[in-house]
């Protein structure tokens, strides 16, 4: 692809520098006002609800080395059976139901970018996970600690991502003990906005907690400021890795997200209703665990589905069936009273091309009309989630924003009926110069930060880019505009500190 | 852009080709099952259409050079003042909601093809009014009679398009009086779908009415053939040409879109409820002329609304506030009892990359979950409308497909629910060769025509194509496999004479 002209570039930049300026502070997640979209009736949803009842009693769940929990679970009347663990019929759900709170607030380091996590509240989380990534200069590379702080920083300069994420991507050029000190220490240092810890291993978590001690100054008892990505190992399997990470962030009051990860087909039944029963039941068993290790402690019902691909066994994603387990699901986490984390800017493209929009946004508009409370994934992922693009993250960053506009609907108000201006104006002549039109014009319409909508000609004369070239120039003019968030300098010498004193304690694991 | 590899592209197209075969005759439209999300109370729907009512009685409407009209809505008990008719409150409403059908036929040449027009059918047409073509191979170029009936063609072969659509493209090599016989003989010869007649005068619309009798072998008077598209001059003014072709579909029992065409800022207030009020009270002036001229003859309800750019005045798609007006005007139209017209796979981007995408996808997700009835415009759209280009087309086509799927809403079946498969299968075992998965694999999953699924070292040995370079080889592919529907000899020979005498009875006009 052509190099993008500079020419024209700085001014367009200019604009995007000072829009960033003015609406950064705006809102530190969006406030959904309209009904979810649900595709279940009540009566559809109970029948789901009692299948996953049905399967965590009759089949039950596997909880792989970690006796720990098979006594916890035993305790409070499951029937164990081995790794095995039955649940009577209601038991989960009237323990999750009876501690887990509804909404919770995720501390920030910055107090203005604190989130509400739950309710009407939808909080935006970059990419997550992906040993890879790209971008039009260098293609598809492994990603390194430097990628990994630059997505941190694209996200700190982002007002559409309300949270700077976990693992965006995997620096696959630190050793695979040590990455999370890094990671940690990054999102704390390189940003201000909320974030996710470690959960690869119980000492790792427990690593996470001691940074962000350190980081917000003082005992972290009366505050949630890390939400953390628990994953099932599905079908109906809990590994002991994940689970002890759960424990660590629930006894320190800190948040987890149990997701059960199902790609239909290979974790799960092909159909909807199969696989939403089963990431009920996977989750109901997760949620569990965690208000037995301490009940109330914060904790998010997750759901990741995929379709697949019947050529290949791909999973694929932006497909109709994925959306309909996602607004499924939703409806069920509703039902249940605990925040609920799905979607995403999902896709199965490798390149930030027409695939990969048109997969993203279907996987998108079904996040945000659905009411999804915490949204993972929402701007970077590429290629099932192998690599995060700088590109992708800018253009689904855009689409973010569009979100926000979209969820706070209709204006009903005087100025937005508008009639006043309707019946001065009069058949036949323009709105373009009216006093309503000069009122409302500036703050009327979402104003894209990468789409080009200029005439064919003017946009020849810019260079005929597609959206992903001009995504390339605004990556790298976001980089080198960025400036860190303040840090009391003791507070960023003791993180240091504890970086190269944990590390000096480990021989290196090459992952 | 490269060319596609051959080697590989037979194979896929070959299944493709198969995978058309199989569900070519499954469903002449959609079947929505689900409860369309919706944006705005019933309270404030009636703000809403109090303010239409307003603005129909205080300031009205302009009806131009067309005095027939006048004396429709006079004898109908408007107040008249030079071309400016005002209407009592409620007087629209009552007079469409007391005839206007909920839902209509169209026949189609092959009756399989027809199509329900409002409730909870969902029609897909392709792109309309385009001058410019594009694709990969030529770029942009001024669209001929060629183009158009490629399109035809290709809409003809996608079992997601049920519908032919009108000008599906401007054939600009062909005189502007003349273009509409050779796009309506190509809608009856090249497809057996439904297509929309000419709307640019009233001679135009009678040709079309006088090549659909001879298509359809008769009298058209109890049947509805063509429903075709009557466009508003917004704000609030309606053109004799329109009015003129409205008038000729209306006597002879066919139905047309009635469309105020609004880019909010210019043609109408720049706010959603603005908006809304005011196609409201357009369309309900062109609904009751429709009445009055013919009470009962089928009518649309349409919706083109875009936002704007603040920096260009540029018309801007895929926004968050022209869905927020489809939504709204969605509500408005069910209330009022009749088909509703809006959306489409709308974008600004002049190539088919990720700005298309995003954008087209965002639209066509509200077109959907809105409910709306006739969806002109859902394939092949580039640029504000101002090109149809083939790879956009493909890869929308691609975008129905998905929806026709989605819109089925989740099975909740015992073999839906799948617990026995749960049962049986147990924890940590995988689904693939499970006799349920077995059993429901071949249909599980929509199967995509355009993406790419495979692995990254796969992608990149079939040639690290983009969507659009796939899209690419199969709309050649298509074309070249493509074979006409069957016609009577007679009946092709008495449209060809149609056609070839009323070429010769005018002189050409040059548009």
């Amino acid at each position: 692809m052509s190099e993008p002209r500079r020419g024209r570039t700085g001014g367009r930049a200019g604009r995007q520098a000072a829009r960033l300026a003015a609406h950064v502070e705006e809102s530190p997640y969006l406030t959904r006002t309209l009904k979810p979209f649900e595709v279940v009736s009540e009566e559809g949803l109970s029948i789901i609800e009692h299948n996953a009842d049905v399967i965590l009693e009759e089949v039950g769940v596997i909880v792989r080395d970690f006796p720990e929990a098979l006594v916890l679970f035993a305790d409070a009347g499951a029937d164990i059976d081995g790794e095995r663990v039955r649940f009577p019929s209601g038991m989960c759900r009237s323990i999750v139901q009876a501690t887990a709170p509804a909404v919770y607030t995720q501390h920030a380091r910055n107090p203005a970018h604190n989130v509400q996590i739950g309710g009407d509240a939808t909080v935006f989380a970059p990419n997550y996970g992906s040993p890879f990534v790209h971008d039009l200069d260098a293609g598809r590379r492994y990603a390194t600690l430097a990628d990994f702080e630059n997505f941190v920083k694209l996200a700190y300069l982002s007002p559409n991502l309300h949270h700077s994420g976990g693992t965006v991507c995997e620096p696959v050029d630190i050793p695979v003990n040590k990455r999370h000190l890094d990671m940690v220490y990054a999102h704390l240092r390189y940003s201000d906005k909320p974030f996710m810890g470690s959960v690869t291993a119980g000492a790792r978590a427990a690593d996470s907690l001691e940074l962000a001690r350190i980081g917000f100054g003082g005992d972290l008892g009366d505050r949630t400021v890390m939400t953390s990505l628990i994953n099932a190992s599905s079908p109906l399997v809990w590994d002991a890795s994940m689970l002890a990470a759960a424990q660590v962030y629930a006894e320190g009051n800190q948040a987890s997200i149990i997701t059960p990860f199902i790609l239909a087909g290979a974790m799960a039944p092909v159909t909807t209703a199969g696989v939403a029963a089963q990431t009920l039941a996977e989750a109901l068993a997760g949620m569990t665990f965690v208000q037995l290790v301490r009940p109330g402690s914060p904790v998010v019902f997750g759901s990741f589905a995929s379709s697949m691909s019947m050529q290949t066994g791909a999973p694929t994603f932006g497909t109709p069936e994925p959306s309909l387990v996602l607004y499924v699901v939703a409806q069920l986490a509703r039902r249940l009273g605990v925040p609920f984390r799905s979607g995403g800017s999902l896709c199965a493209s490798k390149l930030p091309d027409a695939q990969a929009a048109y997969e993203s946004a279907n996987t998108l508009q079904a996040t945000v009309l659905g009411g999804v409370n915490f949204v993972l994934h929402a701007a970077g992922w590429l290629e099932g989630g192998l690599a995060i693009g700088y590109e992708k993250f800018i253009l689904d960053d855009d689409q973010l924003g569009m979100m926000a506009t979209f969820v706070r609907g209709v204006d009903l108000s005087d100025n937005g009926q508008a009639l006043d201006a309707i019946r001065e104006n009069g058949p036949g002549q323009h709105f373009l110069g009216t006093a309503h039109t000069l009122a409302n014009f500036e703050n009327a319409f979402y104003r894209s930060t990468t789409a080009d909508n200029a005439s064919y000609e003017q946009w020849v004369e810019d260079g005929a880019l597609d959206a992903a070239q001009r995504a390339n120039t605004i990556w790298k003019q976001r980089l080198a505009e960025y400036e860190p968030p303040a840090i009391d300098a003791a507070v960023d010498e003791e993180l240091r500190e504890f970086v190269a004193r944990r590390k000096s304690e480990m021989p290196d694991e090459i992952g």
